[in-house]
C-alpha cells in the first residue's frame, strides 16, 4: 500500500525526507528504500541517483518509470508518485546546484507544496518577477492530474531558480563590462572571470535541462507513461504488449476498441505535450539570453583588445616623436661638447660670432636629422596618431533608428 | 457563439483590444480571457504567453489549437480565430521586440488589416522594398482562407520589420568598418560594439523565427491543423481519431473515403506549406545576410589587428634606428667629454690637432657601436620596414575579375 | 495550349524573354504571368520570387510544380515545362549573382540552348576546364526527358561559374599571402580583407545551393515530380492520390498494377536522382576547396601574428641592450661632466694622472651598472634573440616525404 | 563446448589471459583464435581488434556477436559470452589507454571479478569516491543475466578510471590557473600545456565512449542482442527471420504467440537499456565537466591576454613620461652646453646674473616642450594608467549573491 | 560476355589499363567506355568520374550500380565487377591524391592484386606498421564473394596510406612545435604554416572518406546492392520490385518465399557492413588523431602567445628601469651642466666644497625623480617582472599522476 511508505516512521535505512500529499500538505516521513523498490517499482539505479549521501553528484536527468516519475534535476531530487511526491533534496532560491536537506520550513519545500495545493502563492508580492499563477488559473491546474501538477511545479521551480541565476548574471556583468570598456583594470579582470565561470556553469547547466526537456518531447512512449493514473488503469498485459508495442510502432492494427482508448490517452498526452513543451521553450529563451551575454563579453574583449593596441601604438609614436626631439638635441650638445672640451679649436679668433655659429651649425645638424627620420616614418604611414576620448558616439545608432523609423511609409 | 467576444463590450477583466474581422475592417474590443478559452479552445497558458502585462517577455512562439492560431513573435501577438483575428500587441515598424498596445491608427495595424483586407496597399510607392503584393495578387490571395491570409500578413509584417533592421544594420556598419580600416579610433569602436550587440540579437530573433517555421514545416499534424476551416467540418470524433493517426502515421489502412477527404486536404496543407516555406526562404536569407556582416567586422578586426601590430614593429624598428643614432653621439660626446673636464690631459700641446683628433676618435667609436649593433639587427631580419599607405590595392580583385571575364571562353 | 505563351506577341504585361524549345532553339517572347499560372500551374509566389524587377533578390530555390520546374538560383532565373524552359535572367560568365536580361547573343544563354539541343558545345576548346560533354555522351544524354536535360544544363552552368568563381579566388588568394607571410604591408592587407568578404559570399551561396540540392535528394516525393512527363500520363485523380501518398508513404497495399508503374518510376527516379547527386557532389568539392581556402587565410593570420610578435620582442630586447650601452655611458659622463664645472675639485694636483683616474672610475661604474642590468635580464631569461631570416625550412617537409616515401615497404 | 577453450592448455598459437567463470572465479587461459571463431562466433576481424601483440591501437568499439559482446574500450579488451569472460588486456588504474596483459593480482582484474561475482567490493572504504554498490544492491545485480553483469562491471571500470582522470585533471588545473593568472611565468606555460594535450586527449576519449554507448541505445536491434542468453533459446530459424525482421521492422504482422515473446523480450531490453542510458548519462557528465575546464582554461588566457596587455600599455605610457622628463632636461643641457664651450659668448658681462638667467631659460625652454608633449598625449588620452593590485574584487559575486538570496521572496 | 572487354585488344577509344581478375592475375587491358556502359550497366557519368584524362578531379564517391561497384577515392580509380576488377589510376604509396596510370609493377597495384589473391602479402617483413593480414585469415578473406574482397583491398590500401600520413605528419609535427615552444624562430614558423596546410587537406579528405562510408552504412538500399554476386541470380523484375521497395520500405507484405531469401541476403548483407564499419571506425580514428594534432598546433600557438607577451612585458618594464636610471644621471648631469658654463656663478668662493654640494644636490635631485617614478610605477602594480627559464615543470603532471595511482585503492 502506498500509505505504508509515510506511515512507518521508524528510520530503517533511510534519512528524514517531506512528502507531499495530493492536497498539497507537507509532513515529514522517512524513506525506505526496500518499499520505494517495490511499490514505486523503482530501480535500485534511480534510488542510487537520488542520493543525497553520495558525493559525487548523479547526472540531472528525468527517468519515468511505471508507477512513478524520478526527477532528478541538479538539487531538486523528487519521487511523483500517484498521489503524493517524496522531496529528498532541494535546491537553495539562488543556486540550482546547492542540495539542502528538504524541510518543513524551506521555502522551495513551501513553494512547491503551495504549487501542489493550486492555492494562492505567497510570492504575489514581487510581481515584476511572478505573475505566472493567479488563483483562478491555479483552479483550472487542479484539473490536470495529480503527478502532472507536482512536475509543473518542479519545473517552474526549476524554471524560476534559472531565470533568477540568468537575471542575476546579467545585472553583474553590464556594470563590469562598461568600467572594462572605459579603462582596464586587475580588480574588474578578476571580476570578469568569476562572471564567465559562472556563465559557463549555468549554460552548461541550461543546456542539460533543455535537452532532457527535448528528449521527453521526443520520445512519444515517454510522453504516454507521463500520466501515471491513465497507465493504471490498464492491467499488466497490456502495460507489456503496449510496451512491445513501442517496436510494433508502425504494424497495422488498429482495433476498434483500443482506438478510443488511445483517442482519450491522446488527449491527455497532449496536455503534458503542452506543459513539457512550455518549460522547453523558456529554458531555451534563458538559454539564448545567457549566449548573448556570452557574446557580449566576447565583443568587449575585441573591443578593448583593439582599443589598447591602438592605444599603444599612438603611445609608441608619441615616444618616438620624443626620441626624435631627445636626438635633435643630442647632436647639438655632441657640436657644443666638442668646443668644451679644454683644447684648443682654432674658432677663438673669431668670437663672439664662432659660438653663435657653433650652436647655429648644431642645431641645423639636429634639425636635419630629426626631419629626415620624421619624414621617413610619415612617409610609411606609421605615424599616424588617432583621435581617443571623445565619448560621442554611444548614441548615434539609437538616434539614427529613430530618424530612420520615421522615413519608413 | 463567437460574436459574442466582440459584442460584450464591459471590460470585466481585459484590456482593449484590436479586432479585425473577414473583411478586414478593424474596431475595438476588450480581451475576455474566459471567453477566449471556452469559445476559441485555448489554453489558459497561450493567453499567460499573449499576456502584455507580463514584464518578462515570453519565448516567441506559433501555437495551433483546435480553433485558433497563437502567434507570438516577439512584440506582435495574435490570436487568429476563423472569422476574425485579434491584435493583442504590435511592434513598431524599426523594432520587432517593442510592444505597443494596439491603435486603430497604428501603421502595423493598419497593415495588417488592410493585408486582411486584400486591398490595394497604402505602401506601394515604396517600390524599392516592397512589390510583393499587387493589386490582383492580392485577388488571389483572397482565394485563401481566411486563417492562411491572416498568417500571410502577420509573416509578412514580421518579416518586413526584420527585413529593415538587416538593411539598418548593414547601411550603418559598413561605414563604421570603414572608417576603422582606415584608423582605430575610440568612437568608433564604441559604435561598432553597439553594432554588434545590436546584431547578435538580431540573429538570435532572425534564427528563433526561422527555426520556428521550420518546425511547423517538420510537423505534418501541426500543418494539417493550420486550416482551421477545414478542421472545423470534421467530426469531433473523426478529429479525435486523426489524432490518434498521428501515431497511427504508418498502419495501414487507407479507406476510400478517406481517401478523397485526404487529397483534399493534401491541396490545402501544400497551400499552407508553400505560404510557411516561401517565409521561411526570406527569413533564412535575411539571417544569411546578417551572418555575413558578422564575418565582415570579423575580418576587420583581424585586419587591423595585423595592421596594428605591423605599424608598431615598424615604429619600434624605427625607435631602434634612432636610439643607435643616439648611441653614437653619446659614445661621440663621452669622448670629448673626458677632455671638458677641468683637468690637464696633456693633450694640449698637440693643439690644435688635438682637438680633431678626439672628435674622429668619438665618432669612430660612435660610429662603429652603431653600426655593430644595426648589421646584427639587419642580420637577424628584424629591421625590415614594410611600406605603408598606399592605397593601391582595394580596386585590385575587381579589375582582375573583369579581366578574367573577358578570358572565359 | 502551351503554344500560346510563345505564339502571342503582344506584350500584355511582360518583358521580353528567352524560350529555348525542345530542340535546343532560342526564341524571343513575352511573359505573361496570368498564362503561366494557368497553364504551368504555376503559383503566383513563384511568379514573384522570378521577377527580375524586384531589386531585393529572392533567395535561391528550387520550386517542383506540376507542371513545370521553377529554378531561381541566384541570377539564374528558368521555368523548365515539359517540352521548353523560359529564361528570365541569366548570370554573367564570372558572377553568379549578376542578373542580366537574357539575350539571344548573351553566352550563358547561347550555351543553355546548346547543352538542351544536345550538339557540339562551342567552348570545347578550353579543354583543362571542361571536358565534361563530349559529343556522344551528349547523345545519350538526349535519351533523357526533357525537362532533366534541361535542368541538368542549368546545374552544369551553375556549377562552371561557380568553379570558375574558386579557382579565381584561389589564384588570386595565394600570392597575396605569400606576400603578407613575407611582410605585413597595408595593401596587401586590403586586398586581403577584399578576398575574405568575396570568400564568406562564395561560400555562403555554395553552401545554399548544396543545401537546395540536398533537400531535392531527401524529398522522395520532389524527386518523383522532378519528371513532369511521367506525372503528365497520370489522370488527376492518381496524381491527388500519389499527393496523399505522401502521407500514407509506409501504409500497406503494394497493388499489382501499381507495382509496374512504380518500378518504371523508380528507374527513372534513380535517373534523376543520380544527376542531382552529381552536381551535389561537385558543389561540395567546390565548397571544401573554399573552405580549405579559408583556413589557409587564418593560418597565416596565425603565423603572421606570431611572427611579428617574436620579432618585436627582439626589437624591444635590442632596443633594451642599445639602452643598457647609452646608461654606461652616460653614468661615465655624469662622472666625467662633475670634473667639467668650473669649480676646483682639488685633484689638479694629481695632473695629469686624476684625468685617466676619472675616466676609468667613469667607465667601471658605467660597466658594473651595464652588466648588473644585462645579468638580471639575462637570467629572467628574457635577452634570447632568435633567428629570423634564414628561409631554409619551406622544402623541408616535401623533401622529408619524398625520403620517407622510399622507405616504405 | 564452451569449456574446451579454458579446459586445453597447450598454447597453440595465443598468449596467456585470464578468464572470469560466472562465479566471478578468475583462473589463467590460453587465448585459442581458432576456438573464438567457431564457438563464439566471432569474426576473424573482432579477434584482430583485440589482439594486444598489435602496436597500432585499433579504434575502441563494442561489437555485439551472436554468442559473445566484443568489448574493446581503449585498454580494456574483453570477450563476454554466456557464462564466462575471457579478459585480453586491461589499463591501468589511473590511465585508460595502458595495455597490461592481465594478471590474477591486477587490481582491474580483481574488482572486475569481484564486480561479476556479485560479493562485496574491497574499496568500499575509499566511500568519497565509490559507495555505488552496496552488498543488497551488488544481490540485486545477482538477477540480471551473466553478460549484463559482466557488461556492467567493465563499463564501471571504465568510468571509474574515466571519473579518476577527469578529477586528476581538474586538480592539477586549478593551481596552474591561479598562478597564471597571478602573474605568467614559463613553468606555469609549460604545465599548462601538458594539462590542455592531455585535456584534449582525455576529451576525445570520453565522447568516443559516449558515442559507442549512444549508438548502442539507438540500435533496437543490437540492445535486442545484448541479451545473449534469451538469443540462445531461438532457433537458428527465428534468428534469422528476427534479422530479417529488422528490414521488416515496420511491416503489419504481430502474431500472438510472438506477441508473448516479445514482451519478455521487451522487458529484458528495457533493462539493458537502463543500463546502457545510466552510464551514458555519467559520461556524458563527465565529459560536459572536461569542457568547462577547457572553457575555464580559454577564458584565463583571455583574461591574461587582456591584463598584459593593459600593463603594457602602463609601462609604455610611463616610459614616455620619463621619456619627457628626459627631454626636458636634454633641452636644458643643450643649453647651458652652449655656455659651457671655451669661446666668448659675451654674456660673461653680466655675471654672476648670467648664470642663471641661461639657467631660467634652459628650465623654461624643457618645461614648454615637455608640457606640450604631456598635455598633446593627454588630449588624445593615451595616458591613462589604469589601477593595477587591488585585490578586491574576487569576493565580489559570491557576497552579492548571497546578499539577493536574502531579498528573493 | 565480360571476358570481351578484356579479349578486345584494339585500343578504340581508351587508355592501357590494369584488370585484376578473380584469381587476383593482373594484366593489361584497353579500356572501352562503351563496353562498360553496356556490360556493367554503368552510367556515362560514372565513366566521366573516372576518366584520368580530367584535370579537374572529381569529388570523392563510392557509386553502386547493377552490376559494379565503382570507386572514385581520390587517386585510386577502380571498377570492380563480379569477376574483375579494373583499375583506372592508382595514388602513389604516400600520397593518396596522387593519380598515376596503373603498371603491373606499380606497388600499389601488386598489393591490390595480392590482396585479391588471397596469398601471402610482401609486405609482411614490415610487421609494425601492418600484420593486418596473416596467412589463415586471408584464407577466410577468399570466404568472401569477389566483390567484397576486392572492395577490401581497395579500403585497405586507402586506409594504409591514411595511416601513413598522419603518421607522418605527427613525426613531423611534434619536434617544429617543440622547437617553436623553446624559441619562435622564422624557419620554424614557415615549416609550421606548411603542415598546417597539409593537415588541413588531410582532414578534409578523411572527412570526406568517413563521409562516404557513413553514408553507404546508413542506405540499406545501398548495402544490399554492395553483394553483386547475390543481386545477379534475381530476375530482373525482381530487381525491379526490389528498387520499387525501397519507396515501399515499410509497407506489409513479407512473403514465405521471400522471407527465406531476405534472410540469408541478410547474412551477406551483415558481413558486408561489418567489413564497412570496420574500415569507418579506422577512418574515424585517424581523423580523431588529426584533430587532435590541431588542437595541439593550437594550443601551442596560444602558448607561445602569452609568453611573448610576458617576455616583452618584462622586456619594457626593464627598459623602464634602465630610463629611470637614464634620467637619474641626465639630472645630475643637468645640474652640473649649469656650473660647466663658462660663466661665474659666484659659488667659486667655496671652492673645494662647491664641487661636492653640486655633486650632493644633483645626485639628490635625480635619485628623489627616479624613487618618485620607480614607487609610483611600483604601486601601480606593473613592475613585477616574473620567473623565466626554470624548465622545472614539464614533467610535473606525469609524476603527480604516478604518485596519485598509488593512492587509488
Amino acid at each position: 500500500l502506498p500509505g505504508s511508505v509515510r506511515g512507518v516512521a521508524k528510520p530503517s535505512k533511510g534519512g528524514k525526507i517531506v512528502v507531499v500529499d495530493s492536497e498539497g500538505q507537507a509532513t515529514y516521513t522517512t524513506l525506505r528504500k526496500q518499499a520505494l523498490v517495490t511499490e514505486l517499482q523503482l530501480r535500485h539505479r534511480d534510488i542510487r541517483a537520488l542520493d543525497p549521501a553520495v558525493q559525487l553528484p548523479y547526472p540531472s536527468a528525468i527517468f519515468i518509470r511505471k508507477q512513478a516519475l524520478v526527477l532528478n534535476l541538479e538539487g531538486l531530487k523528487l519521487i511523483i508518485g500517484r498521489d503524493k511526491t517524496l522531496v529528498i533534496s532541494v535546491p537553495s532560491l539562488t543556486d540550482l546546484s546547492a542540495r539542502l536537506l528538504p524541510d518543513l520550513n524551506n521555502p522551495v519545500v513551501v513553494r512547491l507544496s503551495n504549487h501542489i495545493a493550486a492555492a494562492r502563492l505567497p510570492f504575489s508580492e514581487s510581481a515584476g518577477m511572478d505573475g505566472y499563477m493567479s488563483a483562478d488559473e491555479l483552479n483550472l491546474m487542479e484539473a490536470l492530474p495529480y503527478e502532472l501538477r507536482a512536475l509543473e511545479a518542479a519545473l517552474l521551480m526549476v524554471l524560476k531558480i534559472l531565470q533568477h541565476e540568468v537575471q542575476h548574471l546579467e545585472s553583474v556583468t553590464h556594470p563590469v563590462l562598461a568600467r572594462i570598456r572605459r579603462s582596464v583594470a586587475r580588480p574588474d579582470l578578476e571580476q570578469l572571470y568569476e562572471i564567465q565561470n559562472r556563465l559557463d556553469k549555468t549554460i552548461s547547466r541550461a543546456a542539460k535541462i533543455k535537452e532532457i526537456l527535448e528528449e521527453l518531447l521526443d520520445d512519444e512512449l515517454q510522453m504516454a507513461g507521463l500520466c501515471l493514473s491513465k497507465v493504471e488503469g490498464m492491467s499488466p498485459t497490456a502495460s507489456a504488449s503496449s510496451a512491445a508495442a513501442r517496436r510494433a510502432d508502425s504494424r497495422g492494427e488498429l482495433e476498434g476498441a483500443k482506438s478510443e482508448q488511445m483517442a482519450e490517452e491522446a488527449d491527455e498526452m497532449s496536455e503534458a505535450e503542452d506543459l513539457i513543451e512550455s518549460y522547453w521553450l523558456q529554458v531555451d529563451s534563458a538559454l539564448s539570453r545567457l549566449k548573448i551575454l556570452q557574446e557580449r563579453i566576447t565583443n568587449t574583449e575585441h573591443l578593448v583588445n583593439l582599443d589598447l593596441d591602438s592605444k599603444r601604438n599612438a603611445l609608441v609614436a608619441l615616444s618616438l616623436a620624443v626620441d626624435l626631439v631627445l636626438m635633435m638635441f643630442e647632436i647639438h650638445m655632441a657640436v657644443t661638447g666638442i668646443f668644451g672640451m679644454n683644447l684648443t679649436s682654432g674658432l677663438e679668433r673669431w668670437d663672439p660670432y664662432s659660438l653663435w655659429g657653433v650652436v647655429s651649425v648644431g642645431l641645423v645638424l639636429g634639425l636635419t636629422a630629426m626631419l629626415s627620420f620624421g619624414l621617413y616614418a610619415k612617409r610609411k604611414g606609421i605615424l599616424n596618431v588617432p583621435a581617443f576620448g571623445l565619448e560621442r558616439a554611444a548614441g548615434t545608432i539609437n538616434s539614427s533608428a529613430g530618424a530612420m523609423a520615421g522615413g519608413l511609409p
